[in-house]
């Protein structure tokens, strides 16, 4: 199934669900991960603040940063100002990676919408930010196929539902020359 | 568990795994019970009209209505104007009774927000009306509890999540009078 494309069978309730217990799956696989390894967390599309909430959850201790490009989360998910990152992602990553350099362990890149060719658009932009934020070893986990020399593909989780994502494990670019 | 009471050890993420989990259950369950029984189907809240995607699939043949405040749902789940009721409720649901009568057999009153008093008020206020509206052995499903004599509270099907939902079958008052 390749990314963004409808199960055709499925119905709008029951996609959400595949795609809610898909991300759950996925975060708690890479969260499990990087468990000893420090490093800040990032998502992109903060959107309702769900996956938000459950990564804030499962990392009481570690600096969480989100980006969107407005706020639609209810107030208690939306991170301070410190930790939000608002505007278009192609100008908000371009910040991010002044101020917090290549120091994320885990990026949840939550970024689809119904416009496969929008979304084709964005994955493409921002997947160059993504690999100057990542630190190699780290996760970036996504709704959308990122190509990169330094994201390296991994298998899902079984735990995930019907539902197209992406796990990749952070390389530098040295290391996968070096193979 | 009270109605509109959050469970505590969940985050949004898998509060909403479990709302919509429910949601589903309950839905099936219903639907299965009224295959061969005609009626119309209310949506009381279409929202991003998941279960009404839901209900339309599973009943393609059946005239299915939809109420909301406003329209937030993607336009392909979007009925008609004819099977589209938009403003306060407590209007809608009024004409819903004069143009429609007693002749729903599955009503689905997904109106639960995160304000508790506001949905109580709301609950309160539509009662008479789902009442008016419900067809003597169909079904009543709620988010939030609803308090009628013709509404008798049933059990849950054992595959809702962990999400507090209402299912009442429909009786005519003069049933219960007559225990």
């Amino acid at each position: 199934m390749k990314e963004g494309e409808r199960v055709p069978d499925l119905d709008r309730l029951e996609r959400m669900i595949e795609r809610l217990v898909t991300q759950r799956a996925c975060l708690d696989f890479a969260s499990s991960s990087i468990r000893n390894v420090s490093g800040v967390v990032l998502e992109l599309g903060l959107g309702k603040g769900r996956t938000f909430d459950h990564l804030r959850r499962m990392f009481p201790e570690r600096e969480l940063f989100a980006f969107d490009r407005e706020v639609h989360a209810p107030i208690d998910v939306v991170p301070d100002e410190q930790h939000l990152f608002l505007g278009d992602f192609r100008h908000t990553l371009e910040v991010a990676v002044d101020r917090l350099g290549r120091s994320a362990v885990l990026i949840h890149a939550d970024i689809g919408s119904e416009d496969k060719v929008r979304d084709e658009a964005l994955a493409l932009a921002i997947t160059p930010f993504i690999t100057q934020l990542a630190q190699p070893g780290g996760w970036v986990l996504s709704d959308r196929a990122l190509v990169a020399n330094e994201l390296v593909p991994q298998s899902l989780p079984l735990t995930v539902g019907n539902f197209a994502y992406f796990i990749y494990r952070v390389e530098s670019v040295l290391m996968n020359v070096e193979r």
